[in-house]
């Protein structure tokens, strides 16, 4: 008999459409919190690292890094949504829409926007649209995940399917840049990079050469700073039964670490407008070493703006291999096994450069 | 020949009744130290994890987890106290006094308060009460604990034997809750768990369920954070050659972890209003992987508060093994050996739900 | 073929007397910073432990610890001056020219003070002068490296050989201590030892005692956050083929390291005035035990302060042996193989005590 007081999370019949969710544990960012994520990524975006970077391009203070926003918005959600989940299927429609500083508190609320029983009878898809705000109510992030979640009763009736309509890539026009961002006088040296938006072109291929070697240490303080607490990436006491035997590491932490490659070539990416999907596609363990390349999939002007355009982008992790050669996928239509993310997004980069 | 400038610790016979210690090292507690614990333990209370949940309970911000006080507290009395110590024998008496908020600088005191030579003439216990003051002078918080330590000399005389006079279990009577607390109108969406004062039972047995790996890096961040020295934590070089082979994990780090784990289940125990007592009944290394559970000793009002109770908790951390079955005591009177801690401590919630 | 939006990073020929390099990635330094910095090597000099000690000693809050301005204002140069470095040779002239406090964004500029292209036409030493300023733009560190870089083209012709006039002791007379320091009530109890300058005499050994073995996660945490993208240190995919098989630990590492163990036998010597010259005498590696050993080689007033002196201290760090008989060089003039560090600086101490 399991205890009455512990949180059994939300099984699929249990998911309602149109169900709202308001996800516990509100978080205060803090400085603390930007050191770590330094140490452990080794980001240097100019913009994020220093206050007095931020204040020239017109903010009060160096932002939150976004991914790290992103993180500890999508943890919160983990208890209700997907603590009972057979995967992560995928991501859509993830705008950055405020600023996130230091001293900022966040909290998230999910809403029921798909359903979809699966043809096994024992499984579902859950689609929830998940909102982070700060303590003002201001809507921060704003994206859609879909999951796949276990029936606790197979005999539970499936509900109506309902599939939510997803953009397949996130308008520019939807970009909402701070309202005090000057991007017209960005100094390149500071930056790392003389490379703005004129400087790349459609097609470009970028390998960003640096490799990162994980450590199980490493990870887990990552998973729990953003108080992530999907068992898998912590206990190795159940892990040794599963079929690899290891901790899977959190397919953000893979994330954050191809965006800080991603500075060699890309640094003057400041921010992320918007991630149109993504997808994990091999797990990663403690000892590999992440190496990553992009492609440029398309530019956009940004509706209001003449100092910032926005460059789509797909960055592919890849594990324990260099990407000179861009590992994808084969003529044959198979992926590179090495491949652990392909990730496709919006990044916002000044337009002159001083 | 030792170096003069080097600190060899005090040995039995330099401890002498009534003997104050003021201990080296003051610290300021600071945002850094609350995301570094965060990472380490991955805590979700509310009331420690944003300063906006903390306001909405009449806080100026979220105070400083009670442990990671406790830890900064004790660490500052290793050089003076145990720096030969041959084991930590107790606590007692611990109790949390004021709320720690980042930018408090904290030191600490000890007082001898007993002193007994063991009867191999070798040894001997010491008790110290110790105070953590901060930059006010204000008392945050106060415990006894008791070691033994090498003598010296031998042949040095035994002192008169003194023991203190320590109460069992912590008088909720002698809680000190913020006087601007309150606890009147929490919301149970935001703290992540329904279940408040009234709602637990005396007797009621609660397994925590997830668990949490150890690596040697992590434990060896957090006790160096705490600036506390004792080299069995650190020192493989020497530790090759120990019984076991094996660095030592610091016993607070294991409090931490199984309070950590304790929030599924106990997710509303906002404050620890003071530890009664507790033991490392098995030491832990790095891979171990830590479950633990909880069984409710007992209930308490507090006296002046009406939005506030306190339950008296036993939590058992358990290395290896989960804890669905309760491990603890056999009929036979011997503890199951993957118990490793076995703390006594009284928990506040509040009464009221919003 | 390489991209050309990443960082091929300098080369012996690109370099030219006189040049300035303006390096990227302006940083804030915060108390997220520091925390870390403790977690990582268990600092417990006062005056960077507590605001409360530092304001005793007539500063505003704590300073930032000197070797971690150290390592972010060197981190910044590695892009630009060694990323195609053969070897690290030496340091000169590094002086703390003002405190750094949490807040705080430092940015380093360097300039080509010498060069010399070595007999073999494929290497060549390059000599910069670094030097970290704030955000007013005063400086803060100010030092002289010199790196062994490749050339790209073999074919370039060599340049002129510069070798830069180096002092090498740094002369007292140059150090800036803060202007608001005021060291003569220094409180000995709190500080953590009753050794002050006076107490110390030319000649004298001192053994640090402690060890502390180094983690993989650790030194790579260290390493990203002061945004130091040496490969050498973070990628086991390819150093798994190197001549030892594994990540190679930054030398600052183990600089911090000494340092933090130093605490032992130096409690009072709070701030490094000067570093006179230091090299890495062997590399290190994940695993490795540190201990470290301290000569006192002169003792100096420092002009204008009565209140404080400056011993100049050569440290030894030393893995995986302790340090009780003071591994050096032996009666052949060949170095202990377990000594890997020989640091000579200047640490500045109270000449008071309450």
């Amino acid at each position: 008999m399991g205890s009455t007081k512990t949180n059994p999370g939300n099984y699929f019949e249990d998911f309602k459409l149109g169900q709202v969710l308001n996800h516990a544990t509100p978080r205060t960012i803090t400085e603390g919190d930007v050191s770590l994520y330094t140490a452990l990524y080794g980001g240097r975006f100019a913009l994020q690292s220093a206050d007095s970077f931020a204040i020239d391009c017109g903010l009060q203070a160096a932002p939150i890094d976004d991914l790290l926003v992103f993180h500890i918005v999508f943890g919160k959600t983990v208890p209700d949504v997907s603590l009972n989940a057979v995967a992560n299927l995928g991501y859509a429609d993830v705008r950055f829409l405020a600023p996130v500083y230091p001293g900022d508190s966040v909290q998230t609320t999910s809403e029921v926007i798909g359903l979809k029983e699966n043809s096994n009878g024992k499984t579902g898809v859950v689609y929830v649209r998940s909102t982070g705000t700060n303590q003002l109510g201001e809507v921060v992030l704003d994206y859609v995940r879909w999951v796949m979640v276990r029936k606790k009763d197979v005999d539970a009736p499936a509900p109506e399917t309902v599939l939510p309509d997803l953009p397949e890539v996130v308008d520019p026009a939807n970009f909402q840049l701070p309202a005090d961002l000057d991007f017209s006088n960005v100094d390149a040296t500071l930056s790392g990079s003389p490379h703005f938006f004129d400087d790349y072109d459609v097609g470009e291929k970028i390998d960003h050469v640096d490799g990162m070697t994980i450590e199980e240490a490493e990870h887990m303080m990552a998973t729990r700073l953003y108080q992530n607490t999907a068992k898998v990436h912590f206990n190795q006491h159940m892990m040794k039964d599963d079929r690899m035997g290891r901790r899977l590491i959190y397919g953000g932490h893979i994330i954050s670490l191809a965006r800080g490659l991603s500075f060699n070539g890309l640094g003057n990416a400041f921010f992320i407008g918007a991630i149109n999907g993504g997808s994990h596609t091999a797990p990663t363990f403690a000892g590999d070493t992440i190496f990553a390349w992009s492609e440029v999939l398309d530019k956009a002007d940004i509706p209001g703006r003449s100092d910032a355009g926005a460059l789509r982008i797909r960055t592919l992790g890849v594990k324990n291999a260099t990407c000179e050669d861009f590992p994808d996928k084969g003529e044959d239509g198979k992926r590179d096994p090495n491949v652990v993310l392909d990730l496709d997004y919006w990044v916002i980069l000044p337009k002159a450069t001083v």
